[in-house]
């Protein structure tokens, strides 16, 4: 009995596989993430990987959630923003967005516009602010397809895969395209993502000396984090080369190079959205999430494709 | 005897104040610290701050590290590097450094002598490559005064006080003026803090695309982090107030009105180098370090100065 006891101990690590991500199907994804995480991870193996270098890095809006019909930054900005004292192109921005019934709608403003309303979005406050309402907003307001909290709509196999990571002794970090406290808003309560883990886009800021001092956000959008940029802010703030790279769109294709063209092992995958049923299919035309070049590039790079629609058995928490 | 071994189990949590910290002397500002520690993670207590909430923010020379004659960034960058084939202002600029027979004639040069020596310093290399270099230069340079590798100089007081704080459940940042690289090379092995957790000055980098990709510095500095731009790092990289912070100089004095000014209880101390015996003696007027304004504010903010000559019992490990 003793005996027996001991072999379903030593047998428990190797079986461990089956019950990770349980959200996914078995099979080829699956099976990849779960055999380079052994790789890298594995005690005395050849291929380990000192925990300090185990970095993962994750797109959010389309990667970890739903980004369709417009993405969390481009729709919390229409919907929230109250500008009292702007200039009045500012002023007449905001009513033209108030106008629109589809969110879609959002996805066709200009990149000047869209700077604009990015810059207003979070004027004057903050970050204690900005944060406080942005997670009330992700958690309240109703995406129009799901009715249900956008917070909701994270993608349930993704978050098992970063907590998979985490638990393998990985530092886990968001790099997104979208203003850094608006996804930190819910990345650290419901991603399990640290604050300071997020690196994302900025607007331009002051220091509001005093007593009590206060950073004040100025109504001007400064970087842009998408594509190369992204790089180079894992660079600056990481200091070293992740190892494992996560998006779904052709803005983190750069970032999934730098992660699998190092001296370390290195994996990649895209999120394909190929699911209409559950979710939404698209790739190549889209206004949101364009996904073009990276179709041609992930089988000569040896990247991944995540698909929607086999991959993932469910979708939602 | 079961019931006297409880008791000693009750006692130890009570009495591990006076084990902690061995390298400050006791009294004033080590019982300030562990006092505000205790306030601030008491279970049950009424000023607990979260977990996530406790972040600690340090400066690094002067604060963490000997800054005399002058700090690591400045001698690095001079005795490091081999402009090549650079514009022949920055070769006649190198060509001044090398003549030089005294460290300390560094800190004559010109805001915009130092900016190029700083940009050159790192053109062209990766982050792994400056990392390897400056690891190298930090543990075999040798100290021109105390005749001992530069990484010796980290003082004492201040790794233990900082490793106390994240047993105690602290995130610790290292916020610095020098280039945040160059920072980090020791800052993860030698003083237990991870590359991600060190904010600093930057030069300016390119995105190398093709297979392996990799990031470069250009030859042009960028951003300088002191004063009230360690503030708005802070809040751009960390995304929440410090609740300690400690510096040396007049520019740590935004970093830590900003630590000290929040809703949650805050602390901010400041080195203070007043022992000419076994460091250096310095403030109002020094080239380096200059401790001018802090010293008016500290008693009104009531920020706690350290001092090296009577707060610290040994100041090299």
């Amino acid at each position: 009995m003793t005996r027996f006891l001991l072999l379903v101990f030593w047998l428990c690590p190797l079986a461990a596989g089956a019950a990770d991500l349980p959200s996914w199907n078995d099979g080829g994804t699956k099976t990849a993430i779960l055999e380079f995480v052994e790789r890298v991870t594995k005690l005395e193996g050849p291929e380990l990987v000192k925990p300090e270098d185990r970095v993962a890095v994750f797109d959010f809006d389309g990667t970890l959630m739903v980004e369709q019909p417009t993405y969390g930054q481009m729709a919390f900005c229409a919907q929230q923003v109250e500008p009292l004292t702007d200039p009045p192109e500012v002023r007449a921005l905001f009513k033209r967005l108030r106008a629109m019934s589809d969110e879609a709608e959002l996805n066709g403003l200009s990149s000047g516009d869209t700077r604009k309303l990015w810059g207003y979005g979070f004027a004057a406050e903050s970050a204690g602010d900005i944060q406080d309402r942005a997670y009330g907003w992700y958690t309240r307001s109703w995406h129009p397809r799901y009715q249900r909290a956008r917070a909701e709509l994270l993608y349930m196999p993704m978050l098992e895969l970063l907590r998979f990571l985490q638990a393998k002794g990985f530092k886990v970090f968001i790099v997104t395209g979208s203003v850094a406290d608006l996804v930190r808003s819910i990345a650290e309560p419901l991603v399990g993502v640290p604050k300071e883990n997020v690196i994302g886009s900025a607007t331009k800021r002051r220091f509001a000396p005093g007593h009590p001092s206060e950073v004040e956000r100025l109504p001007a959008f400064a970087d842009m984090v998408d594509g190369e940029t992204k790089v180079l802010e894992i660079d600056r703030r990481i200091g070293r080369r992740p190892i494992m790279a996560f998006g779904n769109s052709d803005g983190d294709l750069a970032m999934l190079d730098y992660a699998t063209s190092g001296p370390l092992p290195g994996f990649a995958a895209l999120v394909h959205h190929d699911d209409p049923e559950r979710e939404y299919a698209y790739d190549r035309e889209g206004p949101v999430g364009r996904l073009k070049e990276g179709l041609e590039l992930a089988p000569k790079r040896g990247w991944r494709l995540i698909s929607v629609k086999s991959d993932w058995k469910t979708l939602f928490p």
